[in-house]
């Protein structure tokens, strides 16, 4: 049954692939691999298919996240993975926007190029302890400061979940200075098409035969769904049994972790 | 010429006055009373119109806010100060709520006599230095863990100013936790219906009967008028040149400041 009506998946040349739910699970000790998810990617590269990670982490470098994966198992590469702080980066530079950070401290490293003199824009990360009463203010003084107040986000995501229990995204944070200074903030990371479309250019492969794999079913799901991709929704990290009946977003089809996705992808090929 | 159409005062037997930026601007060692507007309270007074005090203060007690006032020169007792803590006591008693508090230190004496064993709800106000990165996971984790959360807002201002700088409102932190757990806060305090017509209650007159005297075009004025009441904006405190363009609120009249509204109003009795 899980089989059935996947004659799509026979167009594949390259997958996007979700990290956090899908390889491994965040935790203590920086987090332990999904079973089968090392070997699931082995097999990928094996297949001649083209693989990209495509992340919203902002805790850390995407050198120092490689390392952590690789730590784990994982045969991934630097520029394998398509992250929100890089994006952000080419969004700054093609803009000439100079920006106040309020992120936390271990991704600071990837804004090392960027003129941060004099700022004209806000880039608002999952800053974690660095969230503070006092950073918060900064950061909104600045943009009410500002003629047109331009907010960057890296990510919307409301909450998610460490050993020692769940923590506030920076999505909660980008609503509050929405909110005080009644502007829109630009989200850069998943969902955003533009994201999505800079994985797939990393990829090297259009959308309709590119598939992304994640256990986020808005972020992951409905918006590589919106660029034309196929998606599918694994049944690890945040998943729910509700986001079955989810209101708005029908992932292509279920799968109960990523090495079921490849092995039922492979055999189609 | 701003004598013209003030008619309607004639039927005036109480008013409603915001505090902070009609009475006084707040600042260092306490806020400076503005020219004019301890005379004006006394005029009041004097004239046998009624008098209540309509406040969205919640960094301290009632008490010690009017002492505060009392030391500027105003006549004023607690008695005459409907404040949102005070309200979210009575509604929190008459709901069975246990509230977990996330409020300025100052404020805490007023939900003394309130049950907080077992929280089954969360009462927001404006933290200041409280809203620290673990006190708000703290509050969310209590939220998103009931079946239906219930989020108590002091309040939702964006922002306001003190001599050291503008700082985020308890409005922006509601935000950030409606987003989070997918909940609407219920605001207490202006500019909330039922908080006006609590301070009607005390200000023992109908809203037909009485003029609410303000700063903020939204908070004061528009939600006085949703009552029922005159309400007038002085063009002291936070007001802008630009409320006058405001696109859904008028107010009634426009004084310079307090002891303009007050000579006005009492040549029409």
């Amino acid at each position: 049954a899980a089989m059935a009506g996947w004659g799509w998946a026979r167009a594949v040349r390259g997958l996007l692939l979700d990290v956090s739910g899908v390889l491994y699970d965040s935790g203590a000790d920086g987090g332990v691999p999904i079973a089968g998810s090392a070997e699931a990617v082995r097999r990928i590269k094996a297949s001649g298919l083209k693989l990209q990670l495509c992340t919203n982490e902002t805790q850390a470098t995407r050198a120092s996240f490689v390392r952590k994966l690789r730590a784990m198992g994982f045969d991934v590469s630097v520029a394998e993975v398509t992250a929100p702080a890089p994006a952000a980066c080419g969004l700054l530079k093609e803009r000439g926007l100079r920006p106040h950070l309020l992120v936390h401290h271990d991704l600071v490293p990837e804004f090392a190029e960027i003129d941060k003199t004099n700022p004209n824009c806000v880039v608002l990360g999952d800053a974690a302890e660095n969230f503070t009463y006092a950073n918060l203010n900064e950061a909104f003084r600045l943009l009410i400061g500002m003629e047109k107040p331009v907010l960057i986000s890296l990510g919307k995501g409301r909450y998610y979940k460490e050993t020692d229990g769940l923590k506030l995204d920076v999505g909660a944070y980008m609503k509050a200075l929405e909110y005080a200074c009644d502007v829109q903030a630009e989200v850069v990371g998943k969902p955003a098409k533009r994201f999505f479309e800079s994985a797939l250019a990393e990829l090297g492969v259009p959308p309709e035969q590119a598939i992304m794999i994640g256990d986020d079913i808005e972020n992951d799901v409905g918006g590589a769904q919106q660029c034309g991709m196929r998606a599918l929704q694994v049944r690890t990290g945040k998943y729910r049994p509700s986001d079955e009946n989810h209101p708005r977003v029908k992932p292509d089809a279920y799968v109960n972790n990523l090495a079921e996705a490849v092995d039922i992808i492979l055999r189609q090929l």
